[in-house]
Parts: C-alpha cells; structure tokens; sequence
C-alpha cells in the first residue's frame, strides 16, 4: 500500500487512513485480483449453498467517492444471479403513502443472497448531520431507529457489510475535475459531487457523527480509501470477502426477562349479550358511524390497521365480515395470516406483513397476524426463545412506525370461554358446511388452552401500548362481540380523527 | 323463482330476466344455502388440491346493484384463506407510471387459488359505452385488448367466471332511496349510484355492448338479477358453483402455423473488431450519449427495457457492465433471469416479467428475458408446441403495450460462431474466477447449437417490430460487440426523444 501524501495533518482519526489517499498501482491489483475473484465467489457459493444467512452490503459516503463503481465491481468478480441490487433515490409517490422504512423492508434479500443498497436509511441521518446546525434530538432520534433496525436485521439473519467511501478534499476535486473536462463523462458529476469541495470540513464531520454512531459489534464500518481506483476496488472486494468469510455474529444482548403478567381474561365480562332488535339496530349504528369516520376528508392522510386474534372459533371471521359491510372494497384489504411460505421464512419475521400495511387513505384487515410469533410459534415451539422474546421489542417497533406514519391501529382479541370454544367445536363437525373450519389442530390447540393464555397474557402485558391498544372482547355471545368490535373500531376512528364525539 | 313484474316489457332481451327483478324468498334461501354452501367448499378444496386451475371472478354491472356483497357472500361461504379479493379504483401515482394492465398482471392470483376482481379491466370500456357518443374506434379497440387479455389468461390456465349485476330502473332506484333514507346507510349510495336512474337506457345500452362484445366462449358473462338479496346471493353462488365444476375450456383456436424463417445469422459479419484505442474512445463516446439521452428532460415521462438474449459465452454480462457504466444505479435495475420460481410457474408465463417492467423514468436490464419461452423453453421441451407458439402472440402483445405506454424496448442479440465459443468455454475452464460460469448445462446446449440457430429466427421472424425491434450484434469480438451494443441503445433513445441526430 502506497501513501501519496505522508506529510498531511490528519484532522480526523476515523477518516486518517482513507484521506492519505493511498494509491495501487495497476498492475499490483491485477496481480491479487484471480485470488480475490476466487475467495469471494466460494463464498458466494457457501452463502448460496447453506442459505444461513443473507448479506446486505450498504454503500454510503462522500459524494463524488466513486460509490457506483462498488455494484459493477462485485456484480463483475462475483456471480450476478445471487446479487441483488437495491437502489433508492428520493421516496417514489407510493414509498410517501408508506411509513419510511417500507421501502427497504419490501426489498430485503432472502438468505443465501446478497443485497447492494444504495441511498440506504443513512441518507436522512448523514443529511441531517451535515446541515449547519443539526438538530441534536433528531440526530439522536435517527441514530436509534438504525441501531434499532440493524440489530433486528442482524437477529434475524442479515449480516450486515457496511462500505464508507472516503477520500481528501484535494482529491475529490480532481477526480470531479477530470470528469467534468469531458462531454462524454461529465454527466457523472452531479450537482451534489460539486458541493462536496465546498463544505467539506463539514461534511467530514457529519461523516464522523454518522460512523461513529452506528459502528455497531453486529453491523462495524469499513472505510473505502477511493481516490485511487485500483485501490478502492482493492479494498472493496476484501472488504466483502472478509465479511463473508466471517461468521455471522447476531446481537449478543441477554435475552430479554419476562416478568409474570397479569391475567387480562379475569377481566372479561363472558355473559354480556344483545338480543336480535338490539342487535341489528346497535349494528347498523355502528357501522354508520366507521362508515362516515373513513369517509371523511381528515382520513385520507391518515390509513387504519386492524388486527384480530384469538382463540380458534372465538369468531373473528363472523366479525370481520360484519366490519366490512361498512367499508368500501377499494378502500380495504383482507390479509388471512397463514403459515409463511418458503419466501416469508427466507426473511426477517416481520417482512410479510411490511409487505402488507396499509397505504394512506387505505385499510388492512389482518385475520390473525405478526402476533403469532408469540402465540402459536411460542406454544408450539416453531420458534425459539430467544426470538419470540426478542419479537416483543420488534413488533412495538413496527406498530410505533405505523403510528408515525399516521396508521391508526387497533387490535381485537376476541375471548371466549373454554366451555363455549366446545359447543363450538361441535357445532362445525356436526354442519357439513362448517366442518372445513374445524380440524385435529384445532382440537390440539384446545388441549394447550393454559398455555395459549399464558402467551396472550404475556403478549397483553409486552404490546397494549397507547399507540396501538389491544381490545379485549367478551365472545361467548357473537351478536354483542361483532357490535363490540365495530363499535371498538369506530371509536378509535373518530379519536384519532378528532371527529363524532358530540354524537355519542 | 318468482317473477314480481311479469307485465313489464323487456327493451333489451340480455338483462329481459334480470330487469323483472325476480324475487326469492329469504326461507328459499335459507333451504338451498346448506347444499350450496357444502358444494363451493368441496369444488373450492378440489381446486386447492388440483392446483391445475386459478379462479378469477370478475365482478361487474350497473352501479347501485349490491356488487360489494358478492365478495362478503363468496368470503363467508366459502373458506377465506383460498380467496384474494382484487378491488382497483382510480389508478394510483405509481400504478400510472406503468402500463395500463400492470396492476392486474401483478395480482393475478396462483393456482389453486381464487380471486375476486373488482373494479377491472372493463371499467374503461364501460365508461367509453356509456359516454353520449362512444367512439367506436376507441371501442373496438378496447374489446380487442380485453379479448386478447382474456384468451391469454385462460390459455395459461385461469378461468375467467364473470358476473354482470344488474336491475330494473325502478328497483336501482328504490335500493338507493332505502338506503338513503338513514344515515347508517346513506354512504353506501355513491354519486355515481345516484346518477344511473337518470341515465339508465344509457347505461343499459352500454352494458349490451360491454357484455355482447366480451362473452367468449372461454370466458362468458353471466348476469345476476340484483334487486333482491336473496336471489342475487342465489345467483352469485349458483354462478360461482357451476363454474368451479365446469372443466376449464382454454381456447380452441388452431396452434398458430409457423412459416420457415430465414437464417438471419447469414448476414451477420463475425470479423468486425475493434483495436484497443478505437475501443476505448469510441465506449467512451457512446456512453456519454447514451447517458445524456437518459438525463435528458425527455426522457423523465418515457422509460426504457433492454432484452439481452444469445448463445452461452456470447458476453452478455460484460456488455451489460459496460452498458451500466453509463448509468445511474438509482435510476436502473438489472433483472439476472433464472430458471422461474415456484411462485411464478403456478402464474401465466409473463407475470413474473410485467412486475419487472420499468415504471417511468426507470431502465429495467433484463439479462435473458420473456423470450426463454421460444428458446430454451422450446428446445429443452419445458414448454408444450402450443405453449411456446401461443407465445409469440402474447410478446407481442406485451412489448407493443409497453411502447404503448412510453417505453422504449430493445433487444440485443449477441452472436458468436460456434468456434468462439468453443475457445470461451475452454478459457473458462481454465480460468478458476471464470470456472462457475461453465456447467455440464452449457456443454449441452452446445450439442443443441442448430436447434437453438432455428428457434432465434422463428423468434426473430415473429418478433422483430418497428416497435420493439432486435439488433444482431456480432459478438466474437468483445470489444466490438460492447461498443456496439451501447450505440445501439443510445441511438434508439435519440431517436425515441427525437434528440442528438446532430452529432451524428
């Protein structure tokens, strides 16, 4: 490695190496480039052939680094079917009726594949870091939803590679120099690669707040020294390679303690019940009332999630159905949760139902949902302690992020009685039409009803936030339980709307 | 089935049953659900299991009809979890930076499964039928894409089941008041609800046409009399029912005749070449064009979908990395095509391509492409004769859609003698960073080489377009066949924008 400046002061310790600008020659990167080529496509076929992991390479840094050339250089070296790049500019009309992390949620590789991102959920952080005066609570703010979202990437099987793209002033200028003196390469110099001389000294620094911040044991920085190209490409391939040769190290936090939770369905009013006038009348009333909330002008910036959970024939399907009625087709989507498929288990648990929140002006129904993590997974042990633990902090994540958007979201369980779920059963096997509903899971389920209560209980305790509050709902009588939860639903509406007080 | 109006007299000998606004009393109903119900269950659970077959039931007719019901209907009689409803309303931003058909194509439901649409493809063509003076122009040649569309879908295995609602003035216009007169209700009756009793011959005149244009015999309308609940869900289910039973009828249409082909590799000159420095400066040059003509204002409102097809070894990827030097990574993507997944098999052959198309503005690099259908799908057998003969119709037919809608599609062809590549495989057997680009598959082909000549000039003869043209390009020399393929592309932007003829 050949230093071209030795005698320059060293402003910055993070950035010391890149801004000495060391050089490769030509030939020295022809030289190691068959073993470089070699190690990172085994590695590409290990990450391929075991499917443990995916890999997610970001690239960021200085304008005017040379970042670009970061995809061409591994989709050449490495084989192009298992890379996936993943570009963002500025958020698409679509990505603005989503919450902000939508858009990389939607994109995150499967295992056994690798992701390029460019203009990654660094963009707003280093964008602040870099203005005049940064607002130290957003910053704050910022860095904590990465670290948040890096450490659920990294729980859930995503390693991350993270490349920062550095060089001296002096030679940012040049390259953007040599690259506007000719038509034929001048489009590569934006308008932003221009700036980069101008403001540096502070830029350097935003650089500094934003590695520091986020150089994390499960998610570390590399920087890129990138004036020369033969060594920015050097350094990007052992930069890659290393990180696949390493094992993958997930956050190595305790897993978090649960303390015993109050029992929520002590509570439960199970004898509650409406006769068929009362029915019918309260029914209509309140799907009135949803009716006119979503239809009314204040809910177009805003989008409503809705969960329903409980036991099996506690009855969610009767009322959805009865929901719906009040709702426009085009305005809603009916989502039923079932198992994930082969795509889904590639991923982070979170990332089917990312795929599914509502846009704004919109609403999702989601028949069973992101909670079974911690209901059937958890009793029936198709995930592990640690990640259904772990999936408390990650789900009131994901709800805080909808409610930041402006989602409002509620979430029903609808409570019967052990006694009931039994008529229930009953009834299914004994109605032809109905025995598609009823099955040896079911019956299996039944057996493990205290442990069932125990994982919802706990799942009360850990996520009835105010942002996004759980319903309890007596359900032995189906008539007050469909009221209940249009009512429930109707109410949150106009809350949070601000609406329909004066009418109750 | 009871008649309410016998005496009125019919204008219109489609909907003559459904205007007398027949009646079923609600204890008929209630005597018939059970075997209708236990009869969509056991078809819908054949269908599951078959898996041979998607449902698509299109959900249509005159507005204030009780359309929105079939979807409940249809969600609580049978099981919920096999059922996808499709509701589609004004097209969105991102759905209008796409191809009309996109957003239908994107949901297409697998087989095995259902799906209801609303708000479908015959919106636009009902509303031309409905204007005071449809353009008949217009008309025609809607009818031609839905038939087109249609006989695709069920040629590739989805059953089309659609339902025109519809009802006598005087029983539309009752519905609405009812419903108007409580504020429970009165949401339901929209504008356009309010509006059909003052157009109705109108409207029923149109719909003559929309049904009349469209019942193909694989693919027919059945209308639904909609003035009483009971009998439109009678009819809804009994429509629905006798669908599911009836084998699927793809069309019968003769398998299209293909002429022989002329040998288009005759023309091709393999010794052009290019020296080092011509090389250089000319890559250098076609670049700068290709990227000033992407970053022109022009472009913004066009996009841009670039096929790369050819033999093994024919340098695909090198020319597609020289190519990508010219552009921004925010603004393109590389789709690297695979063998298809099982998700997209159990779709129409082109689905997993129309989600790939570039939205406006946007580069999609397709590295092989829908035409793996007439090449390696034809000669390895994958696909049937009449899979892959239908199938030049159908990209025809959606590559003229997508220049319909602004973007511009080329397609490169890269040619290498038969010698080349023998030296190309033998270097990347020699070669270990190149060894995992050369499989037993490759060595096969090979022996396949006059298979795969004739099915490039069937391909050729049946899909080089003025619109979507192809270009051979002689590939044994690699320099020549990158510069050449970046010309290609930047000279076919120029002219789409009509720009840069100037510097010629």
């Amino acid at each position: 490695m050949l230093r071209r400046h030795p005698e320059r002061s060293l402003e910055n310790p993070v950035f010391a190496d890149a801004e000495l600008d060391p050089v490769m020659p030509r030939a020295e990167l022809a030289r190691l480039e068959p073993e470089l080529r070699n190690a990172l496509l085994s590695q590409q076929e290990l990450l391929r052939d075991r499917a443990e992991r995916a890999v997610l390479v970001v690239v960021a840094g200085i304008d005017g680094a040379g970042k670009g050339s970061a995809i061409n250089l591994l989709s050449e070296w490495m084989d192009p079917r298992g890379i996936r790049t993943l570009a963002f500019g500025p958020p698409t009309e679509d990505e603005l009726r989503h919450p902000p992390m939508w858009r990389y949620w939607a994109e995150l590789p499967a295992r056994g594949s690798l992701g390029i991102v460019f203009g990654s959920w660094y963009t707003d952080f280093f964008k602040e870091a870099a203005r005049k005066k940064p607002n130290a609570k957003r910053l704050a703010s910022l860095a904590e939803d990465i670290a948040r979202f890096e450490a659920m990437l990294a729980s859930e099987g995503v390693q991350l590679v993270k490349l920062w793209y550095h060089l001296s002033r002096d030679a940012q200028r040049q390259r953007c120099e040599e690259l506007e003196a000719h038509p034929d390469t001048a489009w590569r110099v934006s308008d932003a690669d221009r700036e980069v001389a101008k403001k540096f000294k502070r830029l350097r620094a935003a650089a500094d707040t934003v590695v520091k911040a986020t150089d994390f044991p499960y998610a570390r920085w590399t920087i890129i020294p990138s004036a020369d190209t033969s060594m920015r490409t050097y350094a990007t391939a052992v930069a890659v390679r290393d990180a696949l040769r390493r094992k993958h190290l997930p956050p190595t936090g305790a897993t978090p303690k649960l303390d015993p939770s109050p029992d929520r369905f002590d509570g439960v009013d199970y004898d509650r019940q409406l006769d068929k006038a009362e029915y019918e009348a309260a029914l209509a009333h309140w799907q009135g009332r949803l009716a006119r909330a979503v239809h009314n002008p204040a809910f177009a910036s805003r989008s409503l999630a809705l969960v329903f959970e409980g036991s099996d024939a506690a009855g969610k399907g009767g009322a959805i159905r009865r929901l719906t009625h009040a709702l426009d087709v085009r305005q809603m989507r009916i989502m039923a949760i079932a198992a994930p498929s082969a795509e889904a288990l590639a991923r982070p648990y979170l990332w089917r139902f990312w795929r599914d929140v509502p846009t704004t002006g919109r609403i999702a129904i989601f028949d069973r949902s992101w909670y079974g993590r911690v209901l059937v997974e958890r009793v029936e042990g198709f995930a592990k302690p640690a990640e259904w633990k772990r999936a408390y902090d990650e789900i009131r994540d994901f709800e805080a992020q909808l409610v930041e958007h402006g989602t409002i979201v509620v979430k029903c369980w609808l409570a019967i009685t052990k006694e009931e779920q039994l008529v229930r059963f009953r009834e299914r096997e004994s109605v032809p039409f109905k025995r598609y509903k009823i099955t040896s899971d079911d019956w299996r389920n039944r057996r493990k009803w205290t442990a069932y209560r125990r994982a919802a209980n706990d799942m009360f305790a850990q996520t009835d936030t105010d942002a996004a509050p759980w319903a309890l709902i007596a359900s032995d009588d189906k008539r007050f339980a469909r009221v209940e939860v249009v009512k429930t639903i109707a109410l949150a509406v106009e809350e949070a709307l601000g609406i329909g007080k004066a009418e109750d």
